[in-house]
């Protein structure tokens, strides 16, 4: 399939673009979808909700068959605790690799759970890397499971799934990904990466809007979790065997939600499925990135590193920035951004993801330029700490 | 506040009436309300938030300060799972009250928790009493907790709460009231009624979209329940503590169905409150019953036990009735109907709630008179083994 050009609209009724990693600035087509009910148990919607699932297993390229897709209800952090206490046993051990928010919630996850776990903790943003896995993997054969977060959406690192993908299996153990802010814009064909099961969320890169995350996982481990969770409601075995047997989700689906899943899904086919979406958020990172950096603006990762899903920029040094004022002002222009969440030094996100184009992210540098003069901050430049803070960081 | 005559429009695009207990037929006002995408973490997002969760405390009536309001993601399931692990102490003991799915559904989910728990299970509908309770804890001193289902949705039943109330705190124990298709169109007025903490949803008498669900808990019980969850995204404490410190959901809220929620609760006040909306779902289901018996149909519930809610039938015993073509032909007309889920006679159901009024009831019936002429069923009398069964229920 060809990537399409897409046609944004700007939102109605004057409202901003969200320049944030979900909710997502979704198109009028998927909001619109929800302008009707469903009744949950009617054929209709059971058709609706097996369509979903085929389309996001599309998504993983030949050797498919093998997984099916379970979509749960609550937030994508429901699905993620749904995915660990169903696919690691109850005496399994996991290595959790840590960059960030993400990686730091699902350790915690697991410590709710009373499952036995260690991380790998890199800090803020710095990538846990293959040879790392390799050693700890090598040094505790008790390790069964190791969850990676694809793109760790606090700094917004693409991690090297590839190469934490073939430690893990090299040493004979399961990869589980926490694929939320990745899946449908960066490529997880099965061919290519080997993994478990990986979870993603409505209103990530498919550009539904929130309600409910999904699992995808392999048909074998699927089978294998049976009895392995600690929750009714986030029993990923349980949900899976009730939908296969009647079609039907095991307690009352977000209906107007998966509606509109289905009209995004659309869209994400139009535009050419991840291989054009992840065209058009690139492009998107790359205008926006080019622009800030051009006002002065540094970027917390190497370009290297950079996922085009959002990206960090460290705060100005200059003392008249003010984080809440420049939100305050970008969202009178129309943008909303998102707060960064860096230990060490002060930063900022702006998300590349959503309903929006190149045109869009020039509006949004613009934007901040003149913010900046608004409020009287001659130099975007970081502090000398923000820029020793990134030579840690390998090209 | 008065109850006002609310104008019901039909529904748009040729659906059909939800006749279910949710998701429901809700008003175009409410699914217009989701045409904008929110920011999650903005201002504007948090406000809806305070507003909603102020709404629903207003609801309790006099005393409501000293309870708060969490919403919870996920389905209504997921909230019952929260309210149940959060307030329940790991060291506790529960008596659940069953007389149907759900009061079940409350007791696998402790069996899952690994929560000491016994059932009294009076099979499909005949309703717990409190005599029967206060014995029960009387002779188990152990017990902590008792679970009671406000509106067992599964047969209809309105369950005696009082009775309930007054019989577990009479012997110092606590309550929690899984009141989800009742709360918005029953009145359960802390001042009346004592209890802990009660769990409904955003798409049952508030009439929203489905998508959310929330607990309302005293604060005193929202305190204590700090390291009782067994789950960190079903953790009410967590999320009540974020709330108030932050104004924010843990993890991503459903925005659009917040936002159509709000909508919903408007429509609640303009109808009068809990009374007004109580007083329309309680027409709808006279005119409505009032019609199917005098085509001949039988409920399974005497009068005194029918909720407002949802109404069960017994399916005639003519051998030209097939559920599954009354439901298709009845679905043609344009209302869909629910299947029963009672073990020992053959059922269906029809809800009262949602978008809908005594006009519409009326077509109800007219719809399943034409359908049963159509089916060549002469009698819709139901089996003798149904009346015996009926029987068992006190008047
Ligand atoms: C990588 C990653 N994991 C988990 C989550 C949690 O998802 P949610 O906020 O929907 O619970 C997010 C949300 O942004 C995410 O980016
Ligand atoms: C009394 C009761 N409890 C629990 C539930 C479960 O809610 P959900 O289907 O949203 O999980 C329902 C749903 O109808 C209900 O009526």
């Amino acid at each position: 399939m060809v990537a399409q050009k897409t046609q944004i609209a700007p939102p109605k009724l004057g409202e901003p673009f969200l320049l944030t990693p979900g909710p997502l600035t979704t198109s009028y087509a998927v909001k619109e979808a929800m302008l009707r009910d469903w009744g949950s148990w009617d054929d209709d919607f059971r058709a609706m909700t097996k369509s979903m699932r085929s389309q996001l297993l599309e998504m993983l390229g030949e050797g498919a068959d093998d997984f099916d897709c379970v979509p749960m209800q609550g937030s994508g952090s429901f699905a993620v605790e749904a995915m660990l206490a169903s696919f690691i046993p109850k005496d399994g051990k996991t290595l959790v690799l840590a960059n960030g928010a993400y990686g730091k919630r699902s350790a915690q996850t697991l410590a709710y759970l009373n499952r036995e776990h260690i991380v790998l903790d890199k800090g803020d943003y710095l990538p846990p890397r293959g040879e790392e896995v390799a050693k700890i993997l090598a040094e505790d054969p008790a390790i069964t499971h190791v969850v990676a977060i694809h793109c760790e959406t606090s700094s917004g690192i693409l991690n090297p799934i590839e190469e934490i993908s073939e430690a893990t299996y090299g040493a004979g153990r399961k990869l589980l990904i926490d694929s939320m802010s990745a899946f449908g814009a960066i490529e997880l064909k099965v061919a290519d990466i080997r993994y478990e099961a990986m979870v993603s969320s409505a209103n990530k890169c498919i550009e539904g809007v929130p309600g409910f995350g999904f699992i995808i996982a392999r048909k074998s481990e699927l089978e294998a979790a049976k009895g392995n969770s600690h929750s009714l409601s986030l029993d990923v075995h349980a949900q899976w065997a009730h939908m296969n047997k009647t079609g039907q989700w095991r307690f009352t689906p977000p209906t107007h939600v998966v509606a509109a899943f289905l009209e995004a899904l659309k869209g994400h086919k139009v535009e050419g499925g991840v291989a054009g979406r992840g065209a058009r958020y690139a492009r998107n990172r790359d205008v926006m990135v080019e622009g800030m950096r051009e006002l002065g603006f540094e970027t917390l990762l190497k370009d290297r590193w950079l996922s085009p899903i959002i990206v960090t920029f460290f705060c100005p040094a200059d003392e008249n920035f003010v984080f809440d004022q420049f939100y305050a002002l970008m969202k009178e222009k129309g943008f909303i951004i998102y707060p960064g969440k860096l230990t060490v030094v002060d930063s900022f996100r702006v998300g590349c993801i959503g309903q929006m184009d190149e045109h869009i992210m020039r509006q949004v540098v613009t934007a901040a330029k003149e913010t900046l003069a608004e409020m009287g901050v001659a130099s975007a430049a970081p502090p000398a700490l923000a820029l020793q803070e990134r030579a840690k960081l390998a090209a």
